[in-house]
């Protein structure tokens, strides 16, 4: 029996005349699009631009919300309350519910941003915040988390559905966090280096750490980036060795 | 038969640390709350609250979408083509929709605000871009208009369940739109002009003109202003005066 | 001879059509005033109208850059690195200087604000680089802080001239930093208490802390707020009871 | 005697995580770089980075004001009064005079940008109180205009130097101003056409309008776009048309 494995990336993360990252060529790559919200990227003209490309493409759409930081793209830390947190997430999914409603299609998941995905990583607090809003804006709605942290924790709480994420580029401390950029070996840039070992993760069922340290984890997604042109052709490729490999890449969302 | 009129007012327009007129106040005297959505005034805490405070006084909750303006509080014309237009209106409608599911409520009409209200009249371009966002999200939120002018029209032709307003406190040009502030009369300040106008109003089934024209139209609700303390206490004499004329002022919109 | 003491506030701190605090009230108080400077608070029209006002009233006008967080108000902290906070410091000073200039007069000092000035006062990097910013603009420009902590030190290092400041209503940790408004006793409400601990403070050369421990410093000036009724009164108190002290109040800067 | 000419051009339009054009390359082909302020792109951080460039290539260094319209890139009409207009085109040049000290240069001019501009050259209201935000900052600072115009009017009123721009690649209507982009051959494309028109204008000393109209002007710069890799490489091949020409490429602007 084959394996599945669904491959994310971010996208509509322009804003007004800017745009970053090129999307139609990444839209070929995934299966499904996390899709900023206007908080740290998007405006209501890309998120449906971005909507309808995904749609034509049998990508799912997810919502991305960000801390409210668009010079920032969402990468600062801000200390909101998690009861402002809540309503701010709640506030973007909505916002890309009624986009995608333009566009024909529906969101089926969310995906913290930046700043805000690792602060719902690190303290329950916020995580509940998050799952509170996906749960309080639609039960249907799946949450992508990074697995053994308490984001996971709070969609497993809240009675969502948890879609566990892998990143294909980037290393891992041994408490399952991403190892900070600074350490040797964090971030993976050569196709040759990121292929097999995404490969080895969704077959082993478990994540390595710098260390070395055996991680076993449930694998739904892997998330691969575009924001640049070497990244999209690295997703491409990435996405071709894992076919090869004989699994099956197919979004982990029903339409 | 009595007759039946909804009271409706902007509520929910301050932004961060600034608040704006006394909600808590004129939600004991309206039955309809425009709450603004973000982009002219509104943020998600400031939107969940007040849905909070509108549903506990059965006050039904319409979305007030604006320019994207917040330190021109969408009282800006801003020249943007239909189509960025009907996005932004989707995108503020959702917006409010998952603010109003967080409070336990949900939204149940739009009304657009400020210029973007005024080009919705007198452009039918603008008008039909701001019914298709209504209708692309939701086929049964009501579309509150000024009626005899475009907007009116686009909701007919959209299929929307129109509300026809009129505004207690200014006077109308032979055309049935507001007579500019600068003319003579055209803002009434005294509870004891605006009471027994809104009820000849209501009672007549037309508006006056400042000139005499009588222009019969439909009417299903009365526009208040909360924003200065005079104001409330005038909104609520006025809703006295009309109840004491027999008229019975509920809501039209169901939960 | 008579001691002489500066009052400040923060003014200006609307922003499009919303107001905060009664600025008119508070000019007749206090002798230098904190202008917001469009990024936490206040826009181009509202400072030039306040520097208008405090020119007229022979009040100093001072920068009082904050996070670029309107709608946070400046309150959240923001991680930016020491060169952006450099940046965006300067940027604001240049600002409200321009916007002096159209009002006829010029901006003397600068005074960080909220959040900014928190981290100032416990990081030496945020600091130095708020000090260079200030230099960069202007080295005749003075710099407010609290006394003994790292903004001092930076002011010094810089060679800008300090303004030494305490908070009239507020009580100190045995470290000089403020004490958390969580704590008995942080903040002090009545004027019967604040004014005599504000003379006492003055005459004395030193702040008494929390637990009785007394920090001699050198002080030039008395931070008074105004962001609601009832505190304006008390400024106006508390500047009758310095001057019924013998104690001079007066600007510490020249024109 | 030789005659020469100034070339400007856009720059520092980015916006937080997002770039427009390549600057780096530009600089080298222009000697005025027209600085966005922040209201329609551009923030502290590009706002200094760009004035360091420039300084370091010698290149002069003017304030680029917009409407506060970031989403809209300063392209949207927005109807502020003319006493707004003035504090926000104040702000804004004041804010990157403080950003060029911190980058050990200044200011030597102000340009208008887009939808302000266009204003500008159409409303003597507007370019009067551009002409008052430039002339009370400081009035040693330049206004770069469109000749024959309403802005070059209020210049000349204001007792400030005028610099007379004529555009690269943008074809003229009977009246002085750049006819509509719709018009057939609004827009030039090709360096072959571009080069030899700049030419004969700087040389002839006059406009020719689409019709055939000659309109004697003075030139004292003309304007190019990088906004795209092709628009680089015209505005180089354009300097190295003007330069065997035997016309001098040089900044108008004294350091």
């Amino acid at each position: 029996m084959s394996r599945t494995i669904d491959l994310n990336a971010d996208l509509g993360e322009g804003f007004g005349p800017w745009r970053m990252g090129d999307d139609a060529a990444l839209l070929d790559v995934v299966t499904s699009a996390n899709i900023a919200c206007g908080f740290h990227a998007g405006d209501p003209d890309i998120m449906v631009e971005t909507a309808l490309a995904a749609q034509q493409r049998g990508v799912a759409i997810g919502a991305h919300p960000g801390f409210f930081d668009i010079r920032g793209f969402g990468r600062n830390l801000i200390r909101e309350t998690p009861r402002k947190i809540e309503r701010d997430v709640a506030y973007q999914i909505g916002a890309l519910q009624a986009c995608a409603a333009l566009a024909g299609t529906r969101v089926t998941y969310v995906k913290a941003h930046g700043a805000l995905a690792n602060l719902s990583n690190a303290e329950d607090e916020v995580a509940e915040a998050i799952a509170r809003a996906v749960a309080g804006v639609d039960r249907g709605l799946a949450l992508m988390v990074m697995p053994g942290l308490a984001a996971e924790r709070a969609a497993d709480r809240a009675g969502l559905r948890a879609i566990r994420e892998i990143y294909a580029d980037r290393a891992y401390a041994d408490d399952g966090t991403l190892a900070p950029r600074s350490a040797e070996g964090a971030v993976l840039h050569e196709t040759r280096d990121i292929a097999p070992r995404v490969i080895r993760m969704v077959e082993d069922g478990a994540i390595t750490t710098l260390s070395g340290r055996r991680i076993p984890i449930s694998i739904d997604t892997v998330c691969v980036h575009g924001d640049n042109p070497g990244a999209v052709e690295a997703a491409r490729a990435v996405r071709a060795s894992i076919e090869a490999a004989g699994i099956v890449v197919a979004r982990f969302a029903a339409t």
